[in-house]
């Protein structure tokens, strides 16, 4: 059983979901819930809704948020940690500017929150506790909402001068597709979410025909998340088998290109289409990543994320020392 | 002065030049000599041209190579270091195969011979000695015959599973032109010189006119060396503009790509082209760099190679301990 005093909070901040779980010393999660990211309110609207979803997890694990040892939060955009501050995460609701997420959790919670860049939590979770077990060199990939990731060299996360992992701006197609960055033919321009549903609503504005949208109002979902993704394969969707093949060569080209760079023991997929479509997908992605390998003898191993839908919230908790 | 047992060799095996130096126990260098590389007699008359090569150097400086305190050597291709055996050289000829370059030379040199990749010897020499001084995270680019790379991370050149560095095959444009490695699209299709020299022929025999081929007659060149290349910008030469502003808009894109992933501190551009051009195109290469940056508000150093034509053959010489 855990000490009371060592149990910690940990919530993963996505553009379609908030995850917050509760986890004992043992790193075994004793307490989770979940709800969408709110699109009204902005900033301050998320961070109330962070706290409801804490609360959530506390209270399934039967403890109060102000117990906690403390929260460690994972967030896109440019984290600067010291004040607990989020800038430019262009994925959430009217976040273009800054916002200091820790205060305000903090300040609803009763706790200390640390918060650091969403998918280095993910890797380092990997790392520690999920397929990077064991591994000296990893190179993560989270394929999302955009596509992010995360190096581990030596057993440590390689943080460069506090950008390094942004392997979804890697340049797949010189003057390509307009990617959320701002600029032209990157990784996630073609593989991200959020900008797949984008190409998506061009094509129908176009005239052609998907039933993306459609399956989209039946589940009452606000946008094409993974699951709206899954549904349109099934049901043999021109346009979204298109979207996705698109998705699978740029993530391969990518990959490749970050391989033949540093050279990693393993490339691990997480994210959220990382993890739905991991067993179906990931060796379609593998397939194109090796075609791209300068040295076609010796693949890095490839493996989906272990730690699945909440690897992000788990090494989140691991912030808390 | 230096003692002389503690002088070395060194020598930068490419596929245009081989370049020998003598050096002194402060990385003076107090002899050298140069040579192209030959087309005939595979990879003993290239062994036969180092030795001759090293044994000019060596009477430059007033030493026997017998007295050397060893040599190092830089060379292309699949290196396995314990056996000297150098594999794969595809930009040297007849070199498809295996190798044992390590004990030819020291047959020839009467010393020991130590064997390394070409590209991480030369950012070696530029971390140690060069323009990477006092730099903890160093991304080369060695734009010459192909293009090679190198990761210096917290000061030391990261090898990760032997294969590291290869940014040359970053992809740059999903099915785009054929590369020598035989995959596509790769940053060293468009920027490689003997990838632009066959592009070159390819755009003659279309009919095409330049002045690339008539210039190479007249300055006695077997190739488009990257001396004939600056010829033909002279001349406002049309295609060697166009195919020189292609690589600089691949070496852009790739680099940036890297840098988006490691986010170093300076990317170092060297290599024959590179040294030739630093000063001339490296505004521009940085320049499309930084379009491609996901972080456009802190980009990092650009500089060029400080030890020049010889920063080869002085980290060559650099694996004599």
């Amino acid at each position: 059983m855990s000490k009371k005093s060592e149990v910690r909070g940990g919530i993963d901040l996505g553009g379609t979901k908030i995850q917050a779980i509760v986890i004992d010393a043992h790193n075994t999660v004793i307490g989770e819930s979940r709800r969408p990211t709110p699109e009204d309110n902005g900033p301050q609207g998320v961070a109330d809704a962070m706290a409801e979803v804490l609360n959530a997890a506390a209270s399934a694990a039967g403890v109060e948020t102000g117990a906690l040892k403390g929260v460690g939060v994972g967030a896109p955009g440019a984290i600067e940690p010291a004040g607990g501050i989020v800038s430019h995460a262009k994925n959430l609701p009217d976040w273009d500017g800054s916002f200091a997420l820790g205060p305000a959790l903090e300040k609803a919670a009763g706790t200390k929150v640390i918060v650091a860049n969403d998918v280095s939590v993910g890797v380092r979770a990997e790392a520690e506790l999920g397929a990077g077990r064991e591994r000296d060199s990893i190179l993560g990939v989270f394929w999302g909402t955009g596509v992010g990731g995360g190096i581990v060299l030596k057993g440590e996360l390689w943080h460069g001068r506090g950008s390094a992992g942004e392997i979804g701006h890697t340049v797949v197609r010189r003057g390509g597709a307009r990617c959320p960055c701002g600029n032209r033919g990157c990784m996630e321009a073609y593989a991200g979410r959020a900008p797949m549903e984008a190409e998506a609503r061009r094509r129908v504005e176009k005239g052609e025909k998907t039933h993306l949208f459609k399956l989209m109002k039946e589940h009452d979902r606000p946008r094409l998340t993974s699951g709206i993704w899954e549904h349109a394969l099934h049901h043999g969707d021109k346009m979204a088998e298109e979207l996705i093949d698109r998705a699978i060569k740029a993530l391969g080209a990518g990959i490749g290109s970050a391989v033949n760079l540093i050279d990693p023991e393993v490339v691990i997929l997480g994210g959220g289409l990382g993890v739905r479509f991991g067993k179906t997908l990931g060796p379609e992605i593998e397939a194109h990543m090796e075609k791209h390998l300068f040295d076609h003898t010796r693949p890095p191993d490839f493996t989906v994320a272990e730690l699945g839908d909440l690897g992000g919230a788990i090494g989140a908790s691991l912030l808390v020392k």
